[in-house]
């Protein structure tokens, strides 16, 4: 078999060898306890502070403004939960959108089912959320505004700073869930104004397993998880120091070649989309304009996505058909039919991420190998309806 | 400066070599996301699965009784929030005691914030708690009873099997915090009965940032952190493989060891015991009976256990005054108020926590340099003290 070509980078990244080698040596030499007050744990809290300084250079925001978490998920549940908790004053109102991810639509369920009402707003057919609709939304009792800074199943970038100065406007919290953001686009929180702000080293070229909330001062954010009072009391667990120290390595390795990468990248993803959209019934989804540098999302009629990712596994392609939290499940991503694709039209998605590793072969490798897959899925359904 | 012993194993330990080399394919080689369809991620998928095998065996529990937390902190949180969830409907009143790590202590706070109300057993003047006075404490509203299997400032350890019997008999949950225990002394979920059980991997030589908890079937643990559906519906977050694989790795190594490592370290700790008590003011903290193999406890009168760690650290030992959780923080700590020391006493406590890399030579090394550093210390206290 040809070399694996890697196109689900949205999903998850390899971590990058600078990372790795940031993180190595806080596994065995210097592996203290950054709480402990000898000469070895003041080593790893030295360089727990300092990737606290790189992460909040990176987002234009203060070293006491970020948080570290283990993972993107645990951070949009703090946010969400505790952002609530501190405002409940307010009023028992959230507004968010139907095109989340599930950690923010999931956390949603379960304060509606603590008395909150939650109104989730429409995606256009493009995946877009409109300052207009918010405003809309807001009430008198809104307590919190949440909503993703880039949609992970179909690239679409959201007008970040527009939603913001809405949210504020009604005197809501803002936050945004920047796990597909953090990295790919320019995203400073001081320019967006947003509040609250989660992101995940693995969607970057960090390790899995650690992450962030950015939370602007002078929120005192209420703590998710209680402890031994690491995080200034706001998140307890001994730090995971070489996991934090590999994400601020892989951030600032992200971002030093931001422009060169996203020039690079945009131009794979152009030519990917420019020609899959000529394989007979196969359509870009998502905002062809404002789209997250590395994706390219379709939806194929007349097969499933997961036939075709499973077809194209076998020829050495790695892509994804919605995102990475359902496997095995047939269930149409529920953001393609938030934006009014039909349930069948839904199933065909398939999303390609591209990554700094992949290059103008890998593309070639896939748009020479991709039509024969849609055939091959397509003549499989028909023999079965046939055979059926 | 001669070579640094490291005597703060119960704070955390170093990665292990074996636990390393299984983690690193992780990060770059089969880096795959395990919720992915396709063979990338089926490799991690594998390795996840694999892990949860070993972990569970280790603890005599069943592979879909095991969820991986970010920590033993998450899991202590998850623990007791979760079984007060799913229970309320008996009551709302919570035992534990007064010696439990801040994870527990703090985490019971908060449900007194949510109009719980929780019953915390005083120890006797060796850290111990005695069935009897659980049952004592046992009302029919109790919900959930927790105690941790062995305490991380004396290292006294506690019955558990007894515990859980008369938590049984009041038809609460049994849930203990295993943190210092697994990986320490042998621990079978079957035998002790336990409901649930946290534990974390770098105290037994696995990465940071890893843990995880045990809930006995046919219990379904409420989820703390909500999203994607990993884990089985239960602890959603792109599963954080790499930390995973070396937890597992560690515990397998450090289980296969036990008793050898049990009968080395208990004597390095007898001699350190015995001689470090001829110390004039030096006392032994703790059960000297049933406590962890690695443990050796102390109060030295007229001196701050704070300044005694720094006075150890500038002769190349590393050790603590208490938990590790306090940086900077000159609290006696609660497990010896609760113990019956005098805030004064309590102060002067230093722990040494023996683990595998600690040879005869370091406690020679300990036993030549404590007498000295104590004296020093005192020195100084005095010369403040006549010249204030």
């Amino acid at each position: 078999m040809a070399k694996r070509v890697y196109v689900d980078n949205s999903a998850t990244t390899p971590v990058s060898a600078a990372a790795l080698k940031a993180m190595l040596p806080y596994f065995t030499g210097a592996f203290g306890n950054p709480s402990a007050a000898y000469s070895y744990g003041q080593e790893a809290k030295k360089a727990l502070e300092e990737s606290r300084r790189v992460i909040a250079r990176a987002l234009g925001a203060k070293n006491n403004e970020i948080f570290f978490t283990s993972g993107g998920t645990e951070a949009d549940n703090w946010a969400i939960r505790g952002a609530c908790k501190l405002n409940e004053k307010k009023g028992r109102h959230i507004v968010s959108t139907l095109i989340e991810h599930s950690a923010v639509l999931r956390t949603l369920e379960i304060m509606k089912e603590q008395g909150w009402e939650v109104t989730l707003l429409k995606p256009d057919p493009l995946g877009r959320i409109s300052p207009e609709q918010l405003r809309g939304a807001l009430r008198e009792d809104t307590v919190l505004v949440s909503i993703m800074a880039a949609n992970n199943v179909v690239g679409t970038l959201l007008p970040i700073p527009e939603l913001c100065a809405e949210a504020h406007r009604g005197k809501a919290l803002f936050h945004t869930d920047a796990v597909q953001a953090v990295g790919h686009i320019p995203l400073a929180v001081r320019d967006t104004g947003v509040d609250l702000l989660s992101l995940s080293a693995h969607k970057f070229r960090g390790p899995k397993g650690i992450g962030a909330l950015f939370a602007r001062l002078p929120l005192i954010m209420p703590p998710l998880i209680t402890g031994g009072g690491q995080e200034k009391g706001r998140r307890s667990g001994t730090e995971n120091v070489s996991a934090i120290v590999g994400m601020a390595a892989a951030l600032e390795e992200t971002l030093q070649n931001l422009e060169e990468h996203t020039r690079r990248i945009s131009a794979l993803r152009d030519r990917l989309i420019a020609e899959v959209v000529k394989i007979p019934g196969a359509y870009l989804t998502g905002d062809p304009g404002k789209r997250l540098p590395g994706l390219a999302s379709f939806v194929f009629e007349n097969l499933e996505g997961q036939d075709l990712v499973m077809a194209l596994d076998r020829r050495g392609i790695c892509a994804s058909s919605g995102s990475a939290c359902s496997t095995g499940s047939i269930d149409a991503p529920h953001v393609l039919l938030a934006m009014g694709y039909t349930p069948d039209r839904a199933r065909g998605a398939l999303r390609f991420s591209l990554g700094p590793d992949n290059t103008e072969t890998d593309v070639e490798t896939i748009l020479a190998i991709l039509p024969g897959a849609v055939e091959q899925v397509r003549a499989k359904n028909r023999l079965n309806r046939g055979s059926g």
